[in-house]
């Protein structure tokens, strides 16, 4: 068993965009920018937008982070969206989620500039992905296939089976792991909460993506020796012991399911780390087709 | 065994929007207008696309038929669809596929209002429709859908197996199959050229959508008792033994499938008319929508 190590191969996609921003400062060229908006003060999110400004300094690029309070009129934060739109300077705009309920998210996303949409939530970029045209693809899916091709993982003609069907990991994992491309190539099985046999259909895995929410969901009798495991899941279960009163589980029981497997990713170290650096490699490229 | 009888089904969806239309006509409301284009005189796209004006006839829609020679500059194309986005009447565009060449569709796919493309082949449209959002989705698809909910065709936890790929077909059918909605709540496994046990696979469906192209390509020993099977093939093989030189063959071998199946479509008649019904509703739907 390999551990696919999230924080190995973010570390080597950032050191990677690290030496691209240095050339391109020696060239005099602009720098990537990436702003995010952060709406309230929900403890996950501040973490993960904390992540992805740290995850900017690191590699070089611009950040801003524009705050908001959680009773903010809907239309403030489009005109603040449309305001980062008409910014030359930014590359890339992130609006976190989930937004308060008074927001539809949609409206948010849509009003995102498709070619600054680094997050690939805009229909446009969807639609573009599944086409297999060039595009921004969803941060997670897009770290999990960076994760893949880092660790040199043979996808094509295997049969990956997808648990969720959410539209920002599940459904898009579905298409990237069945494209033509490498890594991709494979068969694909997408599984929800309708599914019937899910422990038969996860035996015939050679792939797992377990991307449903559920703490420790896969279990060792779910999985066929030398499957390849990734781990999407990342829930703050309540831990006592811990001085943040939680502790981080995947969807998948890492400790039985581990020994099975030909790779398998950890939590936390494993997607997570993946996601910040697929979208830091979304801000350098919308910046590079400027440049 | 019972047949998915595609003439009937979309029959009665002419007639509903028929009367739909009649009723519009009544309140002196604005008629659906479908605009198609046609360019060069390929033998299958002058029969679609004469199928699409007949039944606009059909049901008392406005059509417009915009024909183009072969070689017509990308530009004059562009500018047309340009005209027929600006123009109130119009309320669906079609572009008969394929194109010359020469001229890159998802150019002119693109060129197309989202508001407008009724055979749902803009990335907004295929985002939205991944994302669960409404939107005009494509023909085939929508019209197997419809197939499907018009005899009833229990969906729920079954395993639906599509084979074949394509950003028309086989991935769109994915997503609906797969989507929490009815029909729809299907597992979907998706195959292509580099499944390895397709044989496999196809026995253990529930549900199996033929769309690769490959005439006969599912034999009954790939077809397990009382499945419902959809054939979206539709392939001219040579015949001289008929005055038209040809005889339209599906991807299933009818006669051997047919007897194991609790549902089957027949080609001809089976998803060729639904096609054209999704694309009457879709039309219907884009002019209420301004009504």
């Amino acid at each position: 068993m390999e551990i696919l190590d999230g924080k190995k191969a973010a570390q080597a996609i950032k050191d990677e965009l690290k030496m691209e921003v240095a050339q391109l400062a020696v060239e005099g060229k602009k720098i990537p920018h990436l702003a995010a908006i952060l709406v309230g003060n929900n403890g996950a999110s501040e973490t993960y937008v904390a992540a992805k400004v740290k995850a900017c300094d690191e590699v070089g690029f611009k950040s801003t982070l524009v705050r908001f309070e959680a009773d903010i009129p809907s239309v403030k934060l489009l005109e603040k969206v449309q305001e980062l739109n008409n910014d030359p300077d930014v590359d890339g705009i992130l609006v976190q989620l989930p937004l308060p309920k008074h927001i539809r998210e949609s409206d948010v996303i849509d009003a995102i500039d498709p070619d600054k949409d680094v997050d690939g939530f805009h229909p446009v970029n969807i639609g573009k992905m599944l086409q297999g045209l060039p595009s921004f693809v969803p941060a997670t899916p897009h770290g999990i296939m960076l994760l893949l091709e880092h660790f040199k993982v043979e996808t094509k003609g295997k049969h990956a089976v997808v648990v969720g069907r959410s539209n920002i990991v599940g459904r898009p994992m579905s298409i990237l792991l069945s494209s033509n491309s490498n890594p991709g190539n494979c068969t694909v099985t997408i599984c929800h909460s309708h599914t019937k046999n899910l422990k038969e259909l996860c035996l015939q895995a050679d792939i797992i993506v377990a991307a449903l929410g559920k703490p420790e969901f896969v279990t060792a009798d779910m999985v066929k020796d030398g499957a390849v495991v990734v781990d999407v899941g990342i829930t703050r279960v309540e831990d006592s012991s811990r001085k943040t009163g939680f502790k981080l589980k995947g969807d998948v029981h890492f400790e039985s399911v581990a020994p099975k497997c030909s790779w398998i990713t950890p939590v936390p170290g494993g997607v997570g780390p993946m996601t910040i650096a697929a979208l830091m490699k979304n801000t350098f490229v919308s910046c590079k087709l400027k440049n």
